[in-house]
């Protein structure tokens, strides 16, 4: 007899992540009873990812289970929040113990980094999906929202951007990466959430946002909740080597500007702390480079190294247009 | 060109339920900043319902928005928690409005009713599924746990069992409800949660559980978990005219005792409490009964009305056990 979803529970989710003291009731009632701090506002995001959209069927689960707690840790990061807890709703086509023995190894050592539990959630059976919730915490007034940036503001990003992009189009057939390959695929299935570089740079910021959607849409963001438009100077983009070589050979921007995946950080940090930024990013050894600024007006102007506007890029992943 | 991610958000999601001052920061930035009452504990929930598991894909999609955010208040319920704020990781295969319409207007009015604000959460392409968590205040020490009955307890339900397990059946073609189909498939459908219930019974409670899998599955919860048994008078069990029919024709107790999705709530309640918890329920309008106790053993059992042991019967619904 296939296991019971209270007993896949009991083995698998009554006891991940980290156990933490305000866990007050966790896994195994109606409700998890969670007490947050008296000075904190608590912050909240959910992302759920879709076998055959988010991911390709053949995935290893355990970089699943990493990846669908990293890109909800990603927000929290975005918001200049701590992490605390998470609940998980996993739907799962069938019992098979070896796929959820690996998805939740992925998923428990990276809530075990960051000191994040699991309080609760939800087995059921249907089409492979996972939908996942973190909390956090804030101090009021502190949190890293979209709507505070302001004209002459410099635009940073963290690590290098387009990797995951370029890994998903190798995979598809549209580029043969070589040897560089692996290190594409290690960006795209396993991001690292940007938790420590928000943590040491979110006193500077005045707004931040994860590139979940392409650097152009999510800074885009930023740029309408604040009634602003951006200049970025293109050149100056990080990019990786592989990036960097599949942009010199094809001259397609789409990687660093629009792809998704990335997980990397855009923060918005108000002019003349470049030199107490650049100290943190030293110590984080979390690469982080000022790519622009904000500007009065709309929309995203990419300039190239003498300051020309370069030809304009549609930008983003929107999960229903790109059907 | 169909409607962008965002513009489904901002067109459906943006404005969902009542709007709470405990609400800092809603829809629209990496996550929603929520206020926690000083003296109050988090209480979450999270339940997912999938297309052709919990749902037929005929199902009329404003009855489905109402049963989703329906079960997951029935949760907080009975946690005896005050409801608060939601979120809700909506997969849908196509952007069809008409559809989604009529989601939205089934979920907010039963959000509206419960003062419920929804402050986040995930779009995205798939199989239709939606997972959604509710949020709610319990005051410290106040929850109703699963693990706090004691011998001698006495065990109450509210409203009448088995009418959602009996419209399943009557659906799948397995009897025949003549004219009284349409009020089993009404209780199927639009549930609902029992929260004024718990607001006002909550005081007086040890344990509380909402009924999703069953009686005796749930209430095996609550004996497990407190170390105890329990008697169910099964002549006590409150039947529908249509469940009572269905009973005395077959002779199978399965659908009030074993049968899932009622949200209904088990109470148990100290004894010597049996006038103050009547008063309370004529108050409510809530038909709440008496229908057994807490025992010291282990194991549900059912007796007749001369106190003679009747048949076991498996319980409950299990997601995988049950495929």
């Amino acid at each position: 007899m296939p296991a019971s979803e209270f007993q896949l529970i009991e083995r698998y989710f009554a006891r991940l992540g980290t156990t933490r003291a305000d866990v007050v009731l966790g896994v195994g009632d109606d409700c998890a009873l969670l007490q947050v701090p008296a000075d904190r506002q608590l912050a909240v995001s959910m992302d759920t990812l879709v076998e055959g959209i988010h991911f390709f069927p053949d995935v290893d689960p355990e970089s699943l289970g990493h990846k669908a707690l990293a890109v909800n840790l990603s927000d929290l990061a975005a918001m200049g929040a701590d992490p605390a807890w998470v609940t998980l709703a996993l739907t799962l086509p069938k019992v098979d113990e070896a796929w959820l023995a690996g998805f939740c190894r992925g998923f428990a050592r990276l809530a075990a980094r960051y000191q994040v539990q699991l309080v609760g959630g939800d087995t059921t059976r249907g089409p492979l999906s996972i939908s996942v919730q973190v909390h956090g915490f804030v101090e009021p007034g502190r949190a890293l929202r979209r709507d505070q940036a302001r004209p002459g503001d410099q635009i940073y990003v963290t690590g290098s951007l387009g990797d995951a992009g370029l890994a998903l189009l190798a995979a598809g057939g549209g580029y043969d990466a070589g040897e560089r390959l692996a290190v594409l695929q290690q960006q795209l299935d396993w991001p690292e959430p940007r938790v420590a570089a928000s943590q040491a740079l979110r006193h500077l910021c005045r707004c931040a946002i994860d590139i979940s959607d392409g650097l152009l849409a999510d800074l885009g963001h930023i740029c309408e909740k604040s009634g602003l438009g951006a200049t970025i100077r293109q050149a100056a983009i990080p990019l990786s080597e592989a990036v960097a070589d599949y942009v010199h050979t094809t001259g397609d921007w789409s990687m660093p500007l629009a792809a998704g995946d990335d997980y990397e950080l855009c923060l918005v940090i108000p002019a003349g702390q470049q030199a107490q930024v650049e100290r943190i990013a030293r110590t984080l050894a979390v690469p982080l480079t000022l790519i622009g600024q904000m500007e009065s007006g709309a929309g995203i102007h990419c300039v190239d190294a003498a300051g020309n506007k370069v030809a304009d890029l549609q930008g983003g992943y929107d999960h229903f247009r790109n059907a």
